[in-house]
């Protein structure tokens, strides 16, 4: 990968395992950044490779462009490495993305992940391929390295192969991944198969060990703020024979902690590692986790004898 | 209405047809504020009672917040009257909602038109209910006026009655009404009957007789942009043995409107009425419609005998 580094002097996305961190918030519902910088060192001693903080876990979309700016500066300043940060940056106008864009790339974070406009549903490939290309286009900087954010059960807009094709055309040095979140698997491994070089993480650590073999770079999911010590282990051991093993746990783990509302439910395991109660809020419309519903998913957990850390 | 003004000093916003403002821009995107004064003064001469502006045929969510507050004071400079508009503030991130809408009421709006955060599926009624509550907190004025906007299809968020009960209940003089946009009659027209003094706009002219004789207030509608005359028409003479007639010839043109790209269709009808071929241009991900698609629609409302102003 180096040498990418040295062609446009902008560090690439390491691969393996990311978490799509969350946002610890005060009572007030403003960001912690404390606790948010601590959270990031920790998950990037405990198994993540990087990190993509103002997804859709992080309640990106919840935070206005200055709380976001205010975040991302914060977390870099508190030592978070930009080398291994993958900032969501995609908003509903243009200009709110252009501006995040670019703030990313000024600090260095090895790439932006760019959701399409989300308001507008039913829109035509053109017009999403007519986005993103204002985005670029505006942004105008050539150490940007765009990764595409696939997640149509929540933006109401589905990147398809066409549309990566056209884009990764057109930009073939700024396009350059995607975050397949569709839970599509045939989705994400055709992308892999029609498109070598460009990189693809699963949304899922439940694909983590099938995207790698596919061609695939690793994962970014939401439950990696819990299990990154699982995937970080699996990630490092997915040559070996225990591979496929480690796999299946780690998918059981995913598939549990699925069934709960899962910012509010990692919002509340990660509460319950640190101690500290104020964790455990997230910004409306998402609400916390209830006391009889946690029982439910530790017992659940404990059931999986996955020990949440 | 009027005690309702002497009671907490603002106005209310007139019954009747409203236009869903479109928004022109330059060619470079950016809002085109003569234009917009212009199309809006023309709308409040040519049947509209009062206008809802950046709304989701004014392409509101393609706009950053400062876009958006320029937009609205350059509009009330140039003359439009702060009583007749009902502001569209709703943003996926609640700082952003407050932002507009202490903006809106500040410089009179007779309401504002809030949708709840827009980027999460599958939110619980209590949590949008807490994000209501949050931004009518946050902004913290006695003269809000807030009005309900259900647009589930794009929003992806249902506002149901059990919903609008709590608010309503909570906030008897702040959440006053709503903008009824999913398309289901029977929605609004429960709402209607559920909560009398709930002031029920429906969110297309279609249902304009129905909702007035259901005990609704009007319509907002994105095509009254177009059929603003003929809307004005039937709602002058609603209780006159011409109404059913002139609702079937209206329906029929909202009907074949709908057929095309809504706000595309309408920026070319506005291009070619005001012989400005800037008006053409939505902003990604909206498109504007081509030459062939555009002849159809007119060929279309030929044959219903409407001749777009």
């Amino acid at each position: 990968m180096a040498h990418s580094a040295t062609e446009d002097h902008a560090p690439t996305l390491p691969p393996g395992v990311f978490a799509a961190a969350l946002t610890p918030l005060h009572p007030d519902l403003a960001i912690d950044h404390e606790a948010y910088a601590e959270h990031c060192r920790w998950l990037l001693a405990s198994g993540c490779d990087g990190l993509a903080p103002m997804g859709t876990t992080g309640e990106a979309n919840s935070f206005s462009v200055a709380e976001r700016i205010e975040a991302l500066e914060r977390l870099i300043d508190a030592g978070i490495p930009a080398a291994k940060l993958l900032v969501g940056t995609g908003c509903s106008a243009i200009p709110d993305t252009v501006a995040l864009t670019r703030h990313a790339v000024a600090l260095g974070a090895a790439g932006v992940l760019a959701l399409p406009p989300f308001y507008y549903k039913n829109v035509s490939d053109d017009g999403v391929y007519a986005a993103y290309d204002q985005v670029i286009q505006r942004v105008g900087d050539a150490g940007l390295k765009l990764y595409l954010y696939n997640i149509p059960q929540m933006s109401g807009v589905a990147l398809g192969h066409a549309l990566i094709g056209r884009l990764t055309k057109k930009y073939p040095h700024t396009v350059v991944g995607m975050k397949d979140s569709s839970g599509d698997w045939n989705h994400m491994k055709t992308a892999c198969e029609m498109f070598p070089g460009f990189r693809v993480y699963a949304g899922t650590e439940k694909y983590l060990l099938a995207i790698v073999r596919a061609g695939g770079v690793g994962c970014i999911s939401a439950t990696t703020n819990v299990t990154c010590a699982l995937a970080g282990q699996l990630y490092a051991k997915r040559s070996s024979n225990e591979a496929d093993a480690l796999q299946q746990v780690l998918t059981k783990v995913r598939d549990t902690i699925e069934q709960y509302p899962v910012i509010a439910a990692l919002k509340r395991l990660t509460a319950a590692r640190t101690g500290r109660d104020r964790w455990r809020v997230p910004r409306p419309p998402h609400l916390p986790l209830d006391d009889e519903r946690f029982e439910h998913l530790k017992a659940d957990l404990e059931r999986l004898g996955f020990v949440p850390p």
